[in-house]
């Protein structure tokens, strides 16, 4: 199952809308069939185990990260392929929400005589399915916050000077932390200060994630590095009901997508802005900043996990904070967070917390 | 040697103004001898080592961590006991710089036909020496600046409530390492805001470190832990040339020692602190903030080490700053730091850096 797991993790942002799942088949003591899903959601984990285990699918044991689906879609569903090979034993980690599936898949198993253990390393599989499980069963993306900051928690010097504070190897660790997320967000000031292009670059990833631009009334640069690539990679805007017309036929036109979100006192809402996310299939997204977005995300509850990159420089009170203002006034109020993990990255410390 | 370091380090924060040394005398292949520098700086190391050995030492080797000195003080040079006891060869670390010595003990061992190893760890001694070797080489003491902060590095929320931020183990952590410098110090903001103690509890030390508080009026409140506690355990305080003289009568009365530095445009001069601070014997500053004080260090060039504390929580930019204005514009001018260490401590995390 660990092996199975570490398969299923090989799909993570490549896969939306469907879960990144990964699948081992053991014949007596020999692996003789291993598979994830593959980019794009299709085919899933067990029609590629199965196809490589051929004959010697039968009689063996699955082990698959997620409940087999059971719903026609595409294709048909994984439960009637492991029976119709002759598996005779299903390992689970979890089962799938999806209520098109949720228990239907493993009861499809047993009641055509396979054996069905489940639970096996489930905290390992809803760690790595947060993304798949919140969208189906809260209606949002997972989210997770890159902070990469000096070691007083500015992201940039006064005079808005950002590049760079953290090391080449911390930026290594970004784009592959893009690349296992469905989509890469800023808010409009990041697309404004910094005129990023959001891709994955230097690791020989073909797939880019989806960029999308917070910006309530849509007034970023026609002229930055999203607008100029939006035709290539997708850019999508979440934009307030108020934005303004020309603008967004501007943006349709250089060929990005546009989601019109609900507004509360000037600033769009997070969770509706996530929930159109949802709609579209997104299940996991790497929130970049900056400051205000990032408050925006913490304030609302909406960060699941935060990703911090500290480095070993002082700015001082008058660089640009890591996190905007958020109209806390009690410690016991404030979002926190439980540690996952520490580590040195080149001349910097990475460190991973969850919601606690 | 590493024996004799570790040993060393014990009598950090307790030996001031002397170094703190280790020694261990090796006869054949057993250990007959081990010290180090005793509470206040005296017995040396090597008297201590010599004493425990006895006859033991004759013939034997001695690993001493810093050269010993070769000056009549209060005692006779520790050169001359290693001579007396019959030791046949000296193993040290590095030399020392005090000009009273700085080879000079050496010298004489080898004089008296002893055998001499230089530089033996060299660049652990330093790093242990680095208090010592500042206050006799710089004319100041070392410097380390603790930073316990949320995740966006603020040191309390807008409306000032700080405690806690970080968690009991990292709370525990602070207090060893008050214990392991001489004298821990303050601004004036957090003594008005935090009121702290600044003692060493609840880790089973007697001796206390001196407590400094920076304020270049000297209108800190006369009803503080630290006026109530003054005549119990040492409460410096430095201040400006033009600061009250009733304030400077009252304080004294309270059992405080008072130091009159130069100011620089509405600041004390934190180099001149430092050089009062060191003429009076301390090596080893603990800062503990706030964020002016923070940053007058760091635009100083005056922080050796940096210790961070970083909670999982997020304050948000109405929060107090870790470091407070430092005038920088561009980040090459931005104090930068070496990663040293990176460790989960309890639910924070605990990092490390040294000058770079």
């Amino acid at each position: 199952m660990s092996l199975a797991l570490a398969l299923g993790r090989r799909g993570l942002g490549r896969v939306w809308p469907n879960p990144a799942v990964g699948c081992v088949i053991v014949q007596g003591a020999r692996i003789v069939g291993r598979g994830w899903t593959q980019d794009g959601g299709r085919p899933h984990a067990e029609v590629v185990a199965l196809a490589q285990a051929g004959d010697a699918a039968k009689g063996a044991t699955a082990y698959v990260s997620l409940e087999p689906c059971n719903h026609v879609g595409q294709t048909g569903p994984c439960s009637q392929a492991l029976i119709d090979a002759g598996i005779a034993r299903v390992v689970v980690a979890i089962t799938d929400p999806d209520p098109r599936v949720s228990g239907a898949g493993l009861a499809r198993l047993e009641e055509a005589g396979i054996a069905v253990t489940r639970d096996v390393l489930a905290l390992q599989a809803l760690a790595d399915q947060v993304g798949f499980l919140h969208r189906v069963t809260l209606g949002r993306p997972m989210v997770t916050l890159k902070l990469a900051s000096s070691f007083d928690g500015r992201i940039a010097t006064g005079s808005g000077q950002s590049q760079w504070i953290t090391g080449p190897q911390a930026r290594r660790r970004v784009h592959a932390l893009r690349a296992a997320h469905d989509a890469v967000m800023v808010g409009a000031g990041t697309v404004r200060h910094d005129d990023p292009s959001l891709t994955v670059r230097d690791l020989g990833i073909d797939r880019q994630p989806v960029r999308i631009a917070v910006s309530r009334r849509l007034d970023l640069p026609l002229m930055s590095n999203l607008a100029r690539s939006a035709r290539d990679i997708p850019v999508w805007i979440c934009h307030g009901h108020d934005a303004d017309a020309n603008l967004r036929s501007t943006w349709e036109g250089l060929g990005a997508r546009l989601f019109s979100c609900d507004a509360h006192g000037g600033h769009l809402d997070m969770r509706a802005v996530l929930e159109a996310l949802a709609a579209e299939g997104l299940t996991r997204i790497f929130c970049e900043g900056g400051g205000m977005l990032a408050a925006s995300l913490l304030d609302g509850g909406l960060v699941d996990q935060l990703v911090g990159f500290t480095a070993g420089i002082g700015i001082g009170a008058e660089g640009l904070p890591a996190i905007g203002a958020m109209g806390l006034s009690h410690l016991q109020d404030a979002p926190r967070f439980t540690l996952r993990d520490v580590t040195p990255v080149g001349p910097d410390i990475m460190h991973v917390w969850t919601r606690a």
